[in-house]
């Protein structure tokens, strides 16, 4: 039910994802009345489809700690216990972000040795897509908490980039050692030591993102929001400049019709439905968040971004990860006996990504 | 003799700025035997222009600390000296950033009432230039600094761009009041209730700063200098994808000749160099950093806004602006009475703007 075009995106966003992932089976939760209709024009869906009914949602506007505690019937609270339950792999929605995180870490709980989830995300870059991680949940982090992020980070890049082993940046505001707060820091200090399935890099700038410097990016709640959202911004002042100089004059406007195939190549290749998908990771469970503005499309690259999850066993690898940085490594091993916190959920947007 | 392309750079600049403000005058500082020659090619300028021999300059390796203490006699230290002795109005430099910060707050010292400086630059929003920051001098900042930036960032938007009242944005994950940390938190508060020659607007986030949401962004250094790269990285990836897609196919490269003229215009309106100059805003004295590699036209733009910040005496509005706030609340009149501490150089980054 969550969602600006909900529930129609959502189901022709699954129809979409079952053509290319012929093994997907679908719980939805939600009102039968108004999906039911809607899966009938989808012969091949509707046999792989059971819906489970209930009357309750949750609101955009909904605070999380709101949700939690009221929303035991909402569709996005069973569809949550679904995968607790076993009957679902993996859970999608739309809906509210602050929301999903609270339930789904409530529900899910954090990970032996993770003490606080994150939203992990693609950016489109100059060599293809690099994985951002913490994208709004923590705004604020200390040095195990980035640590972490690069080892979940580094894991869903192997997984699902299928790259052996991801390079890893610290975003910061210079590349030398004496820049930056205690927190990032402290934690290349530790990841220049640890003995891990990835290649740490050092830091990185805010440049480096786009430039695709490495796989994978890891920074606080804090910056992550606001450089994926400055991004965001400067593509369609980007766009919208283009626009204006194309239709300057008839010269423009003849030579933007020439060259349309390959604009329209150059609008595919950064259309965000096909970067579509915050993770949220350090969960024992999958749990992807779908932008609320997305159409089906990018509801089905979502959907196909947690099959992948699944079907790659993330969640096994992050925990085997964590061992063994927890075997090599004192510091970490006193992150890890840390108790997840599921009570204190730090939410920090309704809308990222 | 600071920048990729000093003195040559420094001088053609200064040409370009005196063709535009005909009543400049120059003290250059360096070596007079690099000086001179290149100066001799420039008739209108030289009658203008006193050069200041010093063999000495600061490398843009020096850390910021070794540059204040061992170059009294560099080139950039005089030219700082110059300012504080009533020789010049302002300084502008494209050397080593930590180094020009760390020597002006040394020599200028820090405004009464400013516990730490900021630096401050424009970007292009759709809406035409917004001014931001701080751009990375201040890597971790409270309420207290926030608020300060505000009131000089707004000081510097009425003086600069013109603007009666310019409005203020706080950069945050959200806009929702309960969003945020501490320090933002604070400020939004401290900013609601303050009598101000501006305007409020509230929390905004990254794609508000392409969008022009306000006048003035105000952030801490780490989220400031991460925002800037990210749109100056983001810039170039789009550049780089529209260079490809032109040049796809014969009638896209026909096409982008046709479109030439207005390619050329939205080139103009997003070139580096007609927003070039990050100024050093809460130091008893004019201070503008030019980005490194800038070619004498943005090294042009970065004297002239130098000059505007001495015509139109940007500092003592910022000092009037500080007194009146000081006067309207005790909270800020306490940190007004914190010594500014000069010894404390916090210097982000080598390669701020």
């Amino acid at each position: 039910m969550g969602g600006d075009a909900a529930p129609a995106m959502v189901i022709d966003g699954a129809a979409l994802a079952r053509e290319r992932h012929r093994y997907l089976r679908f719980l939805m939760f939600g009102d039968e009345s108004a999906i039911n209709p809607l899966l009938s024009r989808h012969r091949m869906l509707r046999d792989v489809v059971e819906v489970r009914h209930t009357d309750i949602q949750v609101s955009p506007n909904d605070k999380p700690s709101q949700a939690l505690r009221q929303g035991q019937q909402s569709s996005m609270r069973l569809a949550i216990d679904a995968v607790v339950k076993g009957d679902a792999g993996g859970v999608v929605s739309a809906g509210n972000t602050g929301a999903l995180m609270a339930i789904s870490k409530f529900v899910l709980k954090t990970m032996t040795g993770i003490d606080r989830p994150a939203i992990c995300g693609f950016l489109p870059t100059l060599r293809g897509e690099s994985v951002m991680l913490d994208l709004g949940a923590n705004v604020e982090c200390d040095q195990d908490n980035l640590v972490q992020f690069a080892i979940m980070g580094a894991a869903f890049a192997r997984t699902i980039l299928g790259l052996p082993r991801p390079t890893v940046g610290l975003l910061n505001v210079g590349e030398e050692e004496m820049k930056g707060n205690e927190a990032v820091k402290g934690a290349a200090a530790i990841l220049n030591q640890a003995n891990l399935p990835l290649r740490f890099h050092g830091f990185i700038e805010g440049d480096d993102i786009a430039k695709g410097t490495t796989d994978v990016v890891v920074t606080d709640g804090f910056s992550g929001n606001v450089a994926l959202k400055t991004v965001e911004g400067t593509a369609k002042l980007f766009t919208q400049f283009l626009r204006t100089a194309f239709g300057q004059s008839v010269l423009s406007r003849l030579g933007y019709l020439l060259a349309k195939p390959s604009m329209n190549a150059l609008r595919d290749r950064l259309d965000p439905r096909h970067h579509n998908g915050g993770v949220l990771l350090g969960l024992n469970g999958v749990s992807v968040k779908s932008h609320g503005s997305m159409d089906d499309v990018g509801f089905a690259t979502a959907i196909g971004l947690a099959a992948d999850m699944v079907a790659d066993e993330l969640i096994g690898r992050i925990i085997a990860d964590m061992a063994q940085f927890s075997d090599s490594d004192d510091g970490a091993a006193d992150g890890s006996q840390k108790a997840a916190d599921e009570g204190d959920v730090e939410i920090a947007d309704g809308r990222v990504n």
